[in-house]
């Protein structure tokens, strides 16, 4: 019996998701697919477009067998952090045998290699990247460089330049530093890339751009030809019922906080620079919007996933440093599968299934970090009310989605 | 040449704000009527109904000469200390004769001598007050009680069970702790009680009952009665435009404030005493909007504007202790009693005309709380934007308001 571990987001879930789940439990010949998934608000610096909830039925519907919640500091945290987060969850749990992710690219050869390079971080790579970054670069420019240089290879181009193989590489970079010895699995990916902003005339088409779709008003029943049939008849029950939520439902609570901050304060959330709070102290005034503000603050040096990530951080009040994860969230589970649960090795990671539980499991650390997600999750909650109307039941209250 | 200062919200202005206007004058002899008024949020605990420039505006129409700004910290203050920073202004003006205040009762002697016992509270007096807080009675019952016990004088019921008089005693306390050489008139309320939620028949309706109406939504137009026509066709024009402002938008805010804020840091804001911070964090699930939530804390010892003052206190940050008051904001003025600004005693009390001099015209802690009353604005002015999409200019943009 084995299993493979997916790590996602499904905002929203789409034809290419589905596809992942089918083609890693081929490629991996594993009998389960355990996901690990962000919560309410996602690696992008945005919130999520459906709640938690109902991404988990949905993944459970279109083939998953067990979905875990990525605490929020790693589910809105940089590459590096995700991926860390993400996989350090799969590897407590002790019953995973491979993972599976997806790529422009898939070598593994040179994803191994290029993650080689950044965990040992040579003395030749220092140079370049250091180099790199004085003329200017942003950060991931300047690491895209500095490889190039020193690999001398055409091939790791799209590698470097796409999030889904960053990604990749993050992810053997985490296994290698946690010495685990789940096998890494790349599978190609088909359709439209990652960041592609309109539908395309395939089946495949990205997150972004249906997410793009919804936020303009556009017919949503073209959104059938792009998702599982599944996906699409639970999102269309909740057009309207709290769907979709998009990141300017936040923008009142960001300029809120932003205005009630001293440049002190916020100089304490994650991945916020000096300078970055400077431009922000300094942009104020120009506030419309969480999505106009990001784009306001943006430079060479700042990629606007980045300047999300540090608006997300400071809405939610994610501050440094990094928390060590010892606890992960049972979202949901096909019963046939719930024996894995008792082969977790619970020792190592706490599984919380019970929200009133969490404190007695947890140590005070992992517990104020989890209390974090909590307040994610009532302020997601808040905002579907403010807008739909609708009040989801909280964290105290809301079942375990099971899937017979 | 005389001049008498009136203590003021206009919230929004009615008939009873120009009576009082115009008997103010003819009572106190005065030339000129100088007006302190309270910014974007009120004594009540609840945002002003429109914007303090519109608000100057009309009482600049309907009578007034200048008008100056109460700073937010005292605007939102308990009747004491909003009685105290007032009161202090004026004096520090250094040009004021008299100050006129309405209310249910107008022996003057009756006050002094209610607030002489408040200001030295006598043994006795203290005795019967703590026996009645003791008995689970709120601050301003066991002080009513207390004070009725002691006076035996029925007459002076009415004077201590109304809000208006109650700060007519306050008034009449800062004077005596200031020292001040301003003589107090007390002018009789008209027509409708301070508090009286619905119109009346008459030309006399309260501010409260007015706010209701707009609340409701209610046919605008029945405000004309109620309303001098200067007032009622300036708030017409800004129907949809900016007006009517209610506390229950900023309750998402609000929420917002208190769900990412721990019980020490709630427990810092002024006014919150332990038990509300506790009652705050056990109900905090209960909450639907700003008037849902203060009904919801209500109990005996809180008095529902007690709670919405807390309240206010947490959105807008305003923290312990009592800061000094040594600055006023002018809002506008008539020209032909601008010469009276040459005559105020600057030394004593800087006169912000310029928002963007006010750092250099301020001690540092002056100006700590004058940034604290231009982010007052700023979230005001942000909420009107959310709400009609009207921008209104910030604290360095916005003019004063002159008339001829």
């Amino acid at each position: 019996m084995k299993t493979v571990g997916l790590i996602t987001e499904y905002n929203p879930f789409h034809n290419g998701h589905k596809y992942h789940i089918e083609q890693a439990k081929k490629l991996t010949k594993a009998d389960y697919v355990v996901v690990v998934m962000s919560g309410n608000f996602t690696q992008r610096g945005i919130p999520s477009i459906i709640d938690k909830y109902t991404r988990t039925e949905i993944a459970l519907q279109c083939g998953a067998d067990l979905v875990f919640e990525l605490p929020s500091y790693f589910a809105t945290s940089s590459a590096e952090n995700f991926a860390y987060g993400s996989i350090n969850i799969l590897e407590q749990l002790g019953f995973i045998d491979t993972i599976c992710f997806g790529g422009e690219y898939d070598d593994l050869n040179v994803f191994q290699t290029v993650a080689r390079i950044l965990n040992e971080e040579p003395k030749e790579y220092k140079e370049l990247l250091t180099k790199a970054l004085k003329n200017g670069d942003s950060f991931p420019t300047a690491r895209q460089k500095a490889l190039y240089s020193l690999l001398s290879d055409e091939e790791i181009l799209p590698l470097l330049s796409s999030p889904n193989s960053i990604l990749g590489i993050e992810y053997l970079k985490a296994l290698k530093r946690l010495n685990s010895p789940i096998k890494p699995y790349i599978l190609k990916r088909k359709g439209a890339g990652y960041s592609d902003s309109t539908l395309s005339d395939t089946s495949f088409s990205s997150a972004t751009a249906i997410r793009a779709h919804l936020e303009e008003k556009k017919d949503f029943c073209r959104l059938s030809s792009v998702m599982p049939n599944e996906a699409f008849s639970i999102l269309k029950q909740k057009i309207g019922q709290g769907f979709p939520i998009l990141p300017n439902d936040f923008s009142i609570l960001l300029y809120y906080k932003l205005r009630t901050s001293s440049k002190e304060e916020i100089l304490q959330f994650l991945d916020v620079s000096e300078e970055l709070a400077d431009r922000i102290y300094k942009q104020l005034d120009k506030f419309e919007s969480f999505e106009q503000f990001a784009i306001q603050l943006k430079t060479k040096q700042y990629t606007l996933t980045r300047i999300n990530r540090c608006l997300l951080h400071i809405l939610l009040n994610i501050k440094k440093p990094i928390p060590e994860s010892s606890y992960v969230r049972l979202l949901g589970f096909r019963k046939g599968a719930s024996f894995l649960l008792k082969q977790a090795n619970k020792e190592k990671l706490p599984i919380i299934t019970k929200t009133a539980d969490a404190k007695y499991q947890l140590s005070p650390d992992s517990y104020h970090s989890f209390c974090q997600d909590i307040a994610c999750n009532d302020l997601y909650n808040h905002i579907v009310y403010d807008k739909y109307k609708v009040k989801l039941q909280n964290e105290y209250k809301h079942p375990l989605v099971i899937l017979p």
